[in-house]
């Protein structure tokens, strides 16, 4: 299988700290890299992790709280610096273009490489990127300012021809094709094997990420089912009125979301930097949804 | 005497990296806190260094390359966050506060605490902030954008009276004001003491910030016989032409400067990243200005 990995940049909330960086993620599926937000420091975290920046293809931003985008427009410039040449996609709130081209103008920076900007809408879930290996979707979350959530879902790939079929009726190349496409198959004796029976399939793999919002059940039908999920869990339980004034989520609303929305696990993060550590976040989590972890600056996550 | 100290948060130059972050620095003479250029990850360069940012009260932007203030808009929304009431006096272009309201507005943020924006004037040198302590002035360096640099001059302060007169004449309250404000002193057999016989005076302080800039020679007029100078030497002699094209200088041009102004000493930086140390760098400076360093990450400076 293709490798399918998750990264944390940062894993904090509202001002980065020595200890834990503010919001950025690096997805890579096989040579796809996708930057998932992009706080103050997002380049040089790249560097300590030994990821090359040129890597990405495409940014996605999922707000304009400083600390889920201070970090693009060096970003943009050190890849202009370093002579990127690879066209570069950067899905965001439509004023982020505005925000990012003033600053290249002040500095008369004429891009070496072509940037493009692509506008979120927030009427509902929209595919916003499609190739043959992936989709990509974004959808409204609740925030004090527009905010969208991500989800990245694997594309079903082809079935596969089972080893034992293969080796008892020998297809030629035409009925391979032909039964990877969907067919069945019709044997010298006239017997018709169902093409479910005679292949099988990979798991799709799929990852959400929804932060910053506060308990929203929307979501669910969102994300219903996705293999991982990254939701904010800024709060502890007996934060949850600051946590709804503030339009954040605490680890049991975090989870409680998990749990409707039955993902395969539930990453908690976007921690409020009064916590110096996770275990009683990760505590509270798991007594509604047992397959939780606590997100940390560069942990690594295989999907 | 007061404290007057300058640190070195970022000396390096284009992209920060995990060696040398870009540039920025902290002036602070007693309670008073400078802050020059703010590149991305300046605040948490305060953190690692244990300097409050709460402190500074004024900071002086010296052009719109984002390794020179990419980190401002990350200070001003922590300063918000973390409380901060006091006003905020920022020095800059005069789109530098378009480019900052511009994302607080984005964010829907309502800064705790009064911003004042200072446009700086590209004609001449101008004096931009007076107390009863300090002079700052700004005057234009030589940059591919518009670009200023700075010198801090500690006001000459008032004359002190020295211990041996006191011993011998016993000067009352009435007389010792008189004295401390310039007059001479008339003994009781009529013998007048000239005032610059009775008193002294400790030496004014001053330093001067001259980064990004070519080898400009209006820059010895503007900084004469400062204290401490730190000039760009964005490369060695060697790459002279380069650092023509790009508007920079080299090692032995901002070792001229120094010469020419009759500088106390000279601190070279913003060094491209080509350079992993800065051995030749500083060899190279003092064949014509012997009293220079090489500006490191952290690295205090006493005035």
């Amino acid at each position: 299988m293709i490798p399918f990995e998750l990264t944390i940049l940062g894993s904090g909330s509202a001002k980065p700290t020595l200890r834990r960086k503010a919001s950025a993620q690096i997805l890579a599926r096989g040579n796809s890299y996708f930057l998932i937000d992009c706080a103050e420091g997002t380049q040089l975290q790249l560097s300590a992790l030994k990821i090359s920046p040129v890597r990405i293809s495409h940014i996605f931003i999922s707000h304009l709280h400083g600390d889920h985008y201070f970090g693009l427009i060096g970003l943009i410039n050190t890849l202009h610096l370093i002579g990127r040449t690879m066209p570069l996609h950067i899905f965001g709130p439509a004023q982020l273009s505005e925000i990012m081209y003033l600053q290249l103008e002040a500095s008369e920076t004429k891009l070496r490489y072509p940037l493009f900007f692509h506008d979120l809408q927030a009427d509902s879930k929209n595919c916003i990127l499609e190739n043959d290996q992936i989709e990509v979707f974004s959808f409204p979350v609740l925030h004090r300012i527009p905010t969208w959530g991500f989800l990245f879902n694997e594309k079903i790939p082809k079935r596969n021809i089972k080893n034992e079929f293969i080796e008892v009726f020998h297809p030629d190349l035409n009925e391979i094709h032909a039964i990877k496409n969907g067919s069945d198959f019709i044997d010298k004796f006239g017997i018709t094997h169902d093409n479910y029976e005679i292949t099988y399939q990979h798991d799709c793999r799929s990852y959400a990420y929804c932060t910053d919002t506060a308990y929203f059940e929307d979501l669910i039908g969102y994300i219903k089912n996705v293999k991982v999920l990254y939701h904010e869990a800024t709060f502890m339980a007996n934060q949850t009125e600051r946590a709804v004034a503030t339009f954040h989520s605490t680890t049991l609303q975090a989870a409680e979301i998990a749990y409707k929305a039955n993902v395969g696990k539930l990453i908690i993060g976007h921690f409020s930097s009064r916590y110096p550590t996770t275990e009683s976040l990760l505590d509270e989590a798991k007594t509604i949804f047992s397959n939780t972890i606590a997100a940390e600056d560069g942990m690594k996550i295989t999907l």
